[in-house]
């Protein structure tokens, strides 16, 4: 920046106008009133609710000029933005900072020049080279919902094949069935929702398949059809429509073209300042790489609040202001028919692909306590390094609360909280909306056992190889319990028995589980209280059995 | 503690069967499975849910049992537990290591040696003394909750006049409408809630109103008749029913004649190990002071999150494990029939008196995205110090989503987070459960605009002052909004408008308003950006509304 020059006679064009691109605009606006500021945006909404697409499409929300938060004239009187929409940049003259733009109506070409550049882009689905591709809907713009719109509403369609099991995915799923159509989901991995591990996905299935979507996992597509789908190995799924939702790519063609640095991931790379490797060019949302908070490592995280908070950053950075770099965890969260998923940091099949040395806690609670009417059942993984007990990721399937407990997760883990610390926190509590000792602080409480008391537990997914070591497994829950359904080879020994039962055990090493671990954890200390070697199936009963029900226990 | 001395062979006496003293207890038996532990409990109960209590009577909670989640025959099964009920301990004697116990039926006493004693009494009601206050109920224990019930079965009151405007009065005013009474609120304060600000409470006494409680604040119970009460000022309100709920003070008799240390608040002075003045006594829960979060001076928080967390902590320093100090924030929740309201940390009536430099903010965001259905007000306050930048109070009050975000900020108090930082939280977004600038982010995006870009606010108490000396006031929204109410005195710019009718403005101090404060942050930044002196009113029109509602403004 040439010393002395004032803010407000720069010029700064953006390049794209939703989520990051009006976030950086409408900022640099409050910072200097009266600076140049121009938006091209090649699609014809500006600042639109992208996230609420699927259920406009559902018919969830109504009204769909709801989701177009802001119009070009809105910006204008607001906040003296020059936003124009049908007009494409093209190509970035570095040297001269200048871009070449494009109506997309007539196709008129200008150039305009430019003191800094900011590169909002964002990110396009992932379309494979397939036969009949073509007829594939994808669901990314207004414009995209309004093509599924008129589709359902004109063509009555009655069967759909979603491609991708990922939060587009799910959410269209949803909302199709929500509109009446027979609807089948196509996933290339042996689960939907990559974020989650195995064990912590089966309740998703279910919740899929109870609401009538009928899933295909480890399904590849191969040809799109005129009325179906057909999946490598032959079978043909009715499919009157097909969306496609198998991710999204950074749109970074403009910025390869100019030759600006794209990191390994595939977004361009940009610096604390959300600066590329050219000084004047910014770039912010979908299509940069952001810095990973668990690894450090560049990940691409194409998230709306992640784009917004770029935006954000900058504008500042462009006004002079210091920008430190914002570490991204990827909190996402999704709702699937009556159950709620949200997710924070890394996952265990993340880690161990990584080598890196974590413990594993899975807890069921009630979202609040038991004997107050409404409480629902949720599933809780924490991951944390058993070194520094710094959490590491977590989480959550359940109903009311998910998003709470992920929330304060996220928090935990943004501010370097160790798992232990979890125990401390003062969450608030009433009945209706949680426990005396909350979920997040009995992660704490489980974390403190494990890592100052001694206490072992075992993973679901490595209790066949300790049973194959020898090892006896006994069963702590109740008859009633045992007989309803327990881990095969199991003894029952109830918990309120064991002190005066001690004889009955089996020599040797012992594995102990009840239901979602806490009998257990109480048996395990009394077992070694007593120098017996008893270590406590982490997670119980329920997390062995929705490891049994994952496609792919063999993952971890 | 004798060297050497194994923890197997210790006896360790604990005062009190709910809460702390069953944590400590269970705790203790995970510890050391060999141990001696017996429990004495006065009341007829164990380990209830004194939180449920208020739901009971009010029929929530059908289930009495429901409430009772252990006795003493299951903690003897599950913990080896030797728990003995209405069994008063009425001595201690610190040399001999001897407690004196008295059982409540017929009266015996006899001595139990001890090596560590572990008090956990608990809280009494504040009982005034008053003419005819033998008539009012407390709700404290089963056995209140109990006689309520009777009486309300029994006798079919028809009104009630609950004492005493707190969270158990506040309950209980709900729960006895809900039992289709007509019930009066008495509150010596001229607000309900203390821990809520002025400004913050207008919401919850419309509620109480608009479910047909009758406030009456600023008034004091003068005496107890027949079928009424009688406040200060001779009026007379019918009462079949008195509940009196006007707080509790720490159960200290015991340790007061055992020469035990009580501090400055009257609980039980305790070292971060739980431990009182006499090194084999620990004490937990309500009748212990805490030491304060963020004044780190000694507090009463009476709360079962809490003493749960004690009693761990002490029996974890018995056993000899390291413990630290646990300082409290006293988060708290409180449903009042569709309003929730959540507190943590100090609010600003205390951060005033103690004299402390702090900078509050207030919004007023939707619960969830607004174009996704059924998203809720919520009003939110946040303090700061505005020279370490650290959060040291909040306040929700709203509907959905109030428990998360005040969850949030707790953890962020915890863990010493800046408000500023809370821009960066990664907190689980879509649709139906957040924005993309969640909440909790646009208040770390206000406290970054008043720390770093130097954007000056004007609180609601301020106005009249500010106006006073000079100043104009300038309401920028529709002139719609201006019509439907406005402060008096101001005149109306639009936002939209403002640039090209800056001539329209008078000279001077300008204070600019919108409905929430975020239009007046944009004209605030544009005006100041021009050169014009202009503060933003903060939390807008609705807070300025709300602190006029307040029945004392002054208290700022």
């Amino acid at each position: 920046m040439a010393a002395g020059k004032r803010v407000s006679q720069m010029r700064t064009i953006i390049v794209g106008a939703v989520a990051g691109g009006m976030s950086a605009a409408t900022r640099l606006r409050r910072l200097d009133p009266t600076a140049d500021i121009v938006v091209f945006e090649r699609g014809n909404h500006v600042s639109y609710a992208n996230c609420g697409l699927p259920y406009h499409v559902g018919g969830v929300i109504t009204d769909r000029e709801a989701l177009l938060l802001q119009t070009p004239a809105s910006l204008r009187a607001r906040f003296d933005l020059d936003v124009r929409v049908r007009t494409e940049v093209v190509a970035i003259d570095r040297a001269r900072q200048v871009v070449r733009v494009r109506e997309v109506d007539g196709g008129r070409e200008h150039e305009e020049g430019y003191d800094r550049l900011v590169l909002s882009p964002g990110a396009a689905p992932i379309v494979p080279d397939l036969p009949g591709i073509e007829r594939a809907f994808t669901l990314r713009t207004v414009t995209d919902a309004d093509r599924l719109t008129t589709v359902l509403a004109d063509r009555q369609p009655r069967t759909a094949v979603v491609v991708g099991g990922g939060f587009i995915g799910l959410e269209s799923a949803e909302n199709l069935r929500r509109r009446g159509l027979a609807v089948s989901l196509v996933e290339l991995d042996t689960q939907v929702l990559a974020p989650l591990d195995p064990e912590m996905v089966s309740p998703v299935h279910a919740e899929l398949r109870r609401h009538g979507v009928a899933l295909h996992l480890g399904a590849a597509l191969t040809k799109v059809l005129p009325d179906a789908v057909e999946l490598a190995g032959g079978q043909i799924l009715s499919a009157d429509l097909v969306l496609l939702a198998i991710g999204v790519r950074p749109e970074t063609t403009l910025a390869l073209a100019a030759g600006l640095t794209i990191g390994p991931r595939g977004g361009i790379t940009v610096d604390a300042s959300m600066r590329t490797n050219d000084p004047h060019i910014y770039a912010i949302g979908d299509a940069v790489e952001k810095t990973d908070r668990i690894g450090a490592e560049p990940a691409l995280i194409p998230l709306a609040n992640t784009a917004n908070r770029q935006g954000r950053l900058a504008a500042d950075a462009i006004t002079g202001k210091t920008v430190t770099l914002s570490r991204r965890l990827g909190t996402a969260i999704v709702q699937i028919f009556d159950l709620t998923v949200a997710v924070t940091g890394w996952n265990e099949k993340r880690l161990r692909a990584a080598g890196r040395t974590y413990q594993a806690i899975h807890t069921h609670p009630a979202s609040h306590a038991g004997y107050y009417p409404g409480a629902q059942p949720m599933s809780l993984k924490l991951l944390f390094d058993p070194h520094d007990r710094r959490i590491l990721g977590a989480q959550a399937v359940g109903g009311e609360g998910v998003d709470k407990r992920i929330d304060v997760l996220a928090t935990a883990i943004h501010a370097g909280l160790t798992a232990d610390e979890l125990a401390d926190l003062e969450l608030a509590y009433a009945p209706a909306f949680g426990s005396a000792k909350d979920p997040i602080n009995m992660l704490g409480y489980i974390a403190d056992n494990l890592l100052t008391d001694g206490q072992r537990t075992l993973q679901w997914h490595e209790l066949s190889g300790a049973l194959a070591a020898g090892a006896a497994l006994v069963d702590v829950r109740t008859p009633a319990e045992h007989a309803a359904g327990h881990i095969p080879g199991s003894i029952n020994l109830p918990l309120d028995d064991l002190r005066h039962r001690l004889d009955e055990l089996p020599t040797g090493d012992l594995i102990v589980y009840c239901q979602v671990g806490q009998r257990g954890h109480t048996a395990t200390a009394l077992l070694t209280g007593l120098n017996r070697r008893a270590t406590n199936l982490d997670g119980g009963y329920r997390t062995w059995h929705a490891g049994q029900g994952s496609d792919d226990s063999a993952a971890l």
